[in-house]
């Protein structure tokens, strides 16, 4: 095996999340259903954005933020996804790269500008989202690096890389690097909705080509369609070497061969805003597992990344995350 | 007079901010003195940010922010400012009509791009600005409109203006379009720096054309080139109709006639980000003059609108205003 030079390698959709605070009302007038991701096009996008409030500009995308706080932990890590060259593509490089991550995906020159993703939050903290895809659509095998899905122990991919085709190509070429370099490949489900758009490709994948699995109870059950949290945990069993569950406020549930193991979730004085919950808990999660950390412990990290990033507006850590760690469970630097 | 349409017109540089943490190290690397704004250029803007963390964007620009300000009391407001039709301008487009404000000065179609600035907020809640003016300098007398500034009871001019030459010019015309008209003329000294960098404008202005000036304690010394703070008010009296001073935690005085007033600041639980504290200062008690309040209430509200916004990252205010104001006040609506 070629030398380690990454413990996560993230590839994902790349998109400047704008962050605006919403009400009930603005939501049905907007016709939109809370909690969920929808994907819009530019023109939407632009009559959209003409009824929103003022927003606040945050680079996101789901893999790039667990990537992110991966390395506020302090992992050495990856990212590979597409922005346009123009200032909200440049806004993201910046911000992905200042956060010591490896970026190297050129920009595109031209075409669809730099995605952006509503995000409507409302005061119960939960999230809305609207995604104009915009340049990610333009992510292509081309821009995987073998060379570094080769390097990094584990390789993340977002399921919602399922929505632009050619995106999809790039995932299923990395994931082939990556087991052929004798590395882990790592999925999240990303929304129950994307997983009813995939879910032909979704099981395939699970059964037959991920390692470590993240999803919510909510994708879990939308996978193997069933309202029955049980019998999406048994279904799941046996599929993949690690499948790590979240539940919100009830913590998260690790299956892993025969074992089941059940983690609370970190306390937390006020949610302010749950984006980045599910991508901040894969985060801490992988940071442990790639540290060689016991499932439990694993588990553990997940909850208190997620912790933080729920304790206040947008999907990215506003604390390093390496010195709330090393405070809550004293987990030693690398 | 005709009639007013607009409780305030304001006309400042329209910038876009990039919010960052940063430490006493990063100032010194980065050879800053805390607490001013500095203006750089292109080049320099693009070394800079290459060495700051992670960012949050946000609409921003001082008379654009108290103008918001205004709007969330409840005012009626009009925007002049020059952005580029680019992404960043058009999110300060968004940002500002999204508020209630009318906003109808045209884009630069080429050119600089739209103005930003670095706000590095320290441990301390102080912040040190990076300015690059951008689009900014493009902003011309042809720009103001004169019917609006007509309309206008207030029109509110930042100091900044005086920095793009050609906005000097845009300045100084609709300085003399809102007294032609019959109305106030209000100017903000915005910096001790920028008094340096005008000094001489800036008293000829205080004396012979500005109705209600808002400074602190620092500017106020700076133009009348003082270190006692007393001696800085004897000057004031009588060059202006009004005079408001602000002091930070001490609250601010003001200045009209042979009148003293002096009002403590609003208690405020952490102090985050005092980004915006004066240009919501202005917003309140603006807010409160043109509603025909005394003096004492203006300050009031001055310092409940300052106390908001220097509670929270960001220069706007992220809770409507006008509840606030009642709940302390019980200021009724328009």
């Amino acid at each position: 095996m070629a030398d380690t030079r990454f413990h996560v390698a993230g590839i994902g959709n790349a998109i400047v999340d704008v962050l605006v605070h919403a009400d009930d009302t603005l939501l049905n007038q907007l016709g939109l259903t809370k909690g969920v991701m929808t994907l819009i096009d530019q023109a939407t996008a632009d009559s959209i954005y003409d009824q929103l409030p003022p927003g606040v500009e945050c680079s996101g995308g789901s893999a790039a933020n667990t990537i992110v706080g991966l390395a506020s932990l302090g992992a050495k890590t990856a990212y590979v996804g597409k922005v346009k060259n123009d200032q909200l593509g440049q806004v993201f490089r910046h911000d992905i790269r200042s956060a010591g991550i490896a970026f190297d995906t050129a920009s595109a020159e031209d075409g669809n500008s730099t995605a952006r993703c509503f995000v409507l939050v409302t005061p119960d903290a939960q999230r809305t989202m609207l995604t104009y895809l915009g340049a990610c659509v333009e992510l292509t095998p081309d821009d995987v690096d073998e060379a570094v899905i080769a390097a990094s122990a584990v390789t993340y991919l977002e399921g919602y890389l399922y929505d632009p085709p050619a995106a999809k190509r790039a995932f299923l070429a990395a994931s082939s690097a990556a087991h052929n370099a004798g590395r882990l490949v790592s999925l999240s489900l990303s929304d129950p909705f994307c997983v009813d758009r995939h879910r032909v490709d979704f099981a395939d994948l699970v059964a037959n080509h991920v390692d470590i699995l993240f999803a919510n109870e909510a994708e879990l059950c939308s996978l193997y369609q069933t309202d029955d949290f049980d019998a999406a945990i048994r279904a799941s069993r046996g599929h993949c070497k690690v499948a790590a569950i979240t539940r919100g406020a009830l913590g998260s549930v690790v299956v892993s061969g025969d074992d089941t193991i059940v983690v609370g979730a970190d306390s937390v004085d006020q949610v302010v805003d749950t984006t980045g919950a599910g991508d901040l808990y894969a985060a801490g999660f992988l940071y442990g597992f790639t540290q060689g950390r016991d499932l439990a412990t694993c588990a553990l990290l997940g909850g208190i990344a997620a912790g933080e990033v729920i304790s206040h507006f947008g999907a990215r850590p506003e604390r390093p995350l390496a010195e709330l760690a090393a405070a809550k469970l004293g987990v030693p630097s690398l």
